[in-house]
């Protein structure tokens, strides 16, 4: 939305004025009320200034920007997320590199026996190992793996861009989505960088918003 | 910015049977024209009407979400662009891991003496390198890098999400930016999933649309 010369001069006297009648307004900037008022409407309707009754507008704080992202914040981990791909503790590295390539993912996690998450491996942490070693069928993940409680999880009613910051924060590359269970957290999705690179693709070919 | 009820309804009829003066979408709603007046004046100013002297309102394709996702379409691939890191062809995988590591990136770009890009290597490649040999430092990584021309390449006037789509479409973790010399191309950045990512946390954060 492109706001007029007018609506932003609007704006710079209701943010520091406010509450401020539409007739104060009018006054300030030598026109009359009538000629505001489709203006004024636009900035309410647009949720930029409130209006209150026999009070006056007041700027809300919310840019156009600001009401745009506010839409992105609703976006949820649940409806970007992926398969997970999961191997045994007792598993090789040598057999995780290859159900990485297999299922063609740059993070895996490590499960127990009850299905509940103990570990991540990351590309990074898998080529740090194949340089060590020369014998990857004979070191089981669980002596290279990141463990519980260093593992930084999401749930999938978490918001999109809460997940993307911890990717940043974090600097890692994936994150798994687990739901609590009584044995421990069970995973139920992965949400990746990937994820969000689509995310961002799809924020300007859809009408998801609308 | 959310339109009301009355707003979706004057699109709707728009849609349809545009170009219609202001008289007629007040006609088939029961209602006056200057009832309308703000209405018509809001979906105009958002983008979403165009209004025609003596012709009347035609729908522009333009939804509300649209109109904004066209500011993410203007983002530009410079403005997220990171510092490159580049290894001569004749390095070792060796070589090549460990600078990945130092460097701490995804993805290292190869280039010939004259500084121009040749290839590059990402963790997937290296992973699958030193799974296949025990020596990683007698190999130079012109065996193992994909090569000019299967390398996708991006410029920095690009908008940042034409290089998320070839992120996405290639499924690769990173693009050189690069710039056209007399010799080939010089690669003078870098952008990853994490830019991408970087991207969709800033749309949240800051006022750039302002």
């Amino acid at each position: 939305m492109e706001l007029s010369d007018r609506q932003e001069q609007i704006i710079e006297i209701v943010k520091p004025n406010g509450p401020i009648t539409g007739e104060k307004i009018a006054e300030k900037l030598g026109l009359t009320r009538a000629t505001l008022r489709p203006d004024l409407a636009i900035l309410t309707m647009a949720g930029i200034l409130e209006a209150r009754p026999r009070v006056g507008y007041f700027f809300t704080g919310k840019t156009g920007s600001e009401l745009l992202t506010e839409n992105i914040k609703k976006l949820k981990v649940q409806d970007y997320q992926q398969i997970p791909v999961a191997i045994r503790e007792d598993a090789s590295v040598y057999d995780a590199i290859t159900s990485m390539f297999l299922e063609d993912v740059g993070t895996l996690f490590v499960v127990d026996e009850q299905s509940c998450l103990t570990g991540v491996l990351s590309r990074k942490d898998l080529l740090r190992a194949s340089l060590g070693q020369q014998h990857l069928s004979g070191v089981p993940v669980h002596i290279i793996m990141t463990r519980m409680p260093n593992i930084t999880v999401c749930r999938k009613n978490d918001s999109l861009i809460e997940a993307a910051q911890k990717l940043i924060n974090k600097q890692i590359d994936g994150l798994p989505v687990v739901k609590d269970t009584e044995a421990g957290l069970e995973v139920i999705g992965r949400i990746t960088k990937t994820s969000m690179t689509k995310a961002l693709v799809e924020l300007t070919m859809d009408e998801r918003f609308d």
